[in-house]
């Protein structure tokens, strides 16, 4: 059929014989059932063990499909992966802003912080890992929701934690799809008078958005003197954004 | 990375996002959420729908994961679709060579015939719709078996129905690599004396092996006088069967 991908339909028969071989298949029997080449079947196999929906087993001779597979909508990405492929972008970032900068995605509706790097500095700081945010009042919180079509995260009444919170629906509607446009995320005092942050949503494997990456600072700072949050800063966060995707699509 | 395959990549993202949203998901949010254009996104639901892993609904503006998503393994094309594909084309190989025209599929180890088009003579025939046939057996059940990598069909004992019938594990095995060489499938009075039969494999979409066509007659028209089966004919049915996928594949 014009307009459908050749590649996808392969990827389909490869899931549909898997999912009737409870023993698994190696690359040669998926092959001869396919009448397609081994190096084809390679392709296919690796970027569906990359994406999660395949596993091998131990010999690496026999592919199955993965636990995860039957739960879709539930996993991709566990915390750990994400904060691993992040540390060393995040400390990175923090290190040449001077700011805090923390790494969440969302769960279950919250915006998780799997990763926290302190502020440059000796000052006295609490560690946020493990902590959990409203969404629709921090830059990473919106960063990710802009990207989420599951409908989970946008509880019914938004919660005013400052005068400048969004708690409008509608407006935050509009915000997020000015995310969208923009490709990162803000906000100046809407969850802590003084405060402010800059995110950038992380695109995992075929662009999905796993978590955002993002930096709080005291507002003075974090954005110029007409509360317009800095360009500099911003392009550092995106691209902080992008070096984690990057690393996340290439080893996952 | 690497050898990856970026399209497969964003259709397994897709699938995640469809898992998660019970109430379905539009092209434009699925744009939105992974950063691509409506025209790819487009492109991904059209293959993911026609390889039956998600579905429209009645306004056509949103798409969700099919049912048989979930049963992967046990569902791809049912009898009927594949008999009102192979209809005309079975119609038309029993007319061009004067024999008895079947179509089958594996289910459950069995060959079920779906469709069965007489000897365009007078004779008197039985209708064999619905009968099941030993795959090990007959054309057609070879040309089904030597794809089939569920284990499934391949039953501790091969039962002989002729002194011809192969009833040892390692010939049917060399047997059906062979099938897998040429393309197609035959017998010899494996399964009734004086009986022979061809059949070729018809694959459906990303070379899924869904069933196969084949003509059976007596040994002396199907065959030549040294019980090689005739050139001519494997053409015919070859043709068949490859007629018969591209228009599965096309309009499935």
């Amino acid at each position: 059929m014009p307009g459908t991908v050749q590649s996808i339909e392969r990827a389909a028969a490869v899931l549909r014989l898997l999912a009737a071989a409870p023993d698994g298949l190696g690359v040669a029997d998926l092959g001869n059932a396919l009448g397609l080449a081994k190096t084809t079947v390679h392709g296919i196999l690796r970027t569906l063990h990359q994406v999660g929906f395949v596993e091998q087993d131990h010999s690496g001779a026999h592919y199955h499909l993965s636990d995860a597979f039957g739960r879709l909508g539930e996993t991709y990405l566990d915390s750990n992966e994400l904060r691993s492929r992040a540390i060393n972008w995040a400390d990175s970032l923090a290190s040449r802003s001077g700011e805090v900068v923390r790494v969440g995605r969302l769960v279950e509706g919250k915006l998780v912080v799997v990763h926290h790097v302190f502020r440059p500095d000796d000052s006295d700081q609490d560690l946020d890992v493990g902590t959990t945010l409203p969404p629709h009042a921090c830059a990473l919180g919106k960063a990710v929701l802009a990207f989420d079509t599951s409908g989970a995260a946008r509880p019914a009444k938004l919660e005013a934690y400052t005068t400048r919170t969004i708690v409008d629906p509608a407006r935050l509607a509009d915000e997020l799809a000015a995310v969208r446009t923009k490709g990162w995320a803000g906000e100046c005092e809407e969850y802590i008078v003084e405060m402010a942050s800059i995110a950038a949503p992380i695109r995992g494997l075929g662009g999905l958005v796993v978590g955002a990456v993002g930096m709080t600072g005291r507002i003075e700072r974090i954005c110029d003197s007409r509360l317009r949050h800095r360009p500099d800063l911003i392009s550092m966060v995106r691209a902080t954004a992008e070096a984690i995707g990057r690393d996340l699509r290439e080893d996952s």
